[in-house]
């Protein structure tokens, strides 16, 4: 017997160009930000950098038609974020697909699942 | 006008578990060993050293109830790789899930497309 979860988890980047993708890391950083209305929170809750997750905001921001995070720095709060109306579309569209996925290959995950070794690999 | 594709790709990563799991990388490897008879054409053809080549080759094998390739090494005819059955199960299951999950989430795909910026970021 082995510690398996009893069904895989798919994890989905969607490339729409050479420069263009989105996936599991920039999903959960959205979602993150949307928890906490701030992007260094968000970022500290995904063990990364201050200027990385600005960096990924921004990528985001310019990838899509209208900014997906909109931000103010410093002010009387302290500054803060949130995702805008884009921003809400692009993360449930994103979460839409992985869904839809999951359920459309859940059989042949299931045959995957059960091919593989009972024998940890001691790890 | 941008020079995107007409439609995003589609990259799955299936997490069996803490370390094991397979994505776009391991299935193409896969198909170039089946093409070329060969661990090491394949590994060049994705520009990966050999000894990569074989690692990657190695956790598959372990991964699964039955190896995924076989290989002989060196002989006369200079030693060769092959998918296994199961070696071909497994890539069968995981393109086809790849497959479903694209026609599953298209609509969603294409919203997100829609959604894209027009303005290349000039890379």
């Amino acid at each position: 017997m082995n510690q398996l979860p009893d069904e895989p988890r798919l994890r989905l980047r969607i490339v729409f160009g050479p420069d263009e993708m989105m996936g599991p890391g920039k999903a959960e950083l959205l979602e993150h930000i949307a928890a906490t209305g701030s992007i260094a929170a968000a970022g500290r809750q995904m063990g990364m950098s201050y200027k990385r997750a600005w960096m990924l905001v921004e990528t985001l921001n310019a990838m899509f038609h209208a900014p997906l995070v909109s931000s103010t720095r410093g002010g009387p709060g302290g500054g803060g974020a949130e995702l805008t109306d884009t921003g809400r579309s692009v993360l449930r569209l994103y979460r839409d697909v992985a869904a839809k996925a999951a359920t459309a290959g859940a059989t042949e995950l299931a045959a995957l699942q059960a091919m593989l070794s009972d024998i940890p690999d001691g790890k």
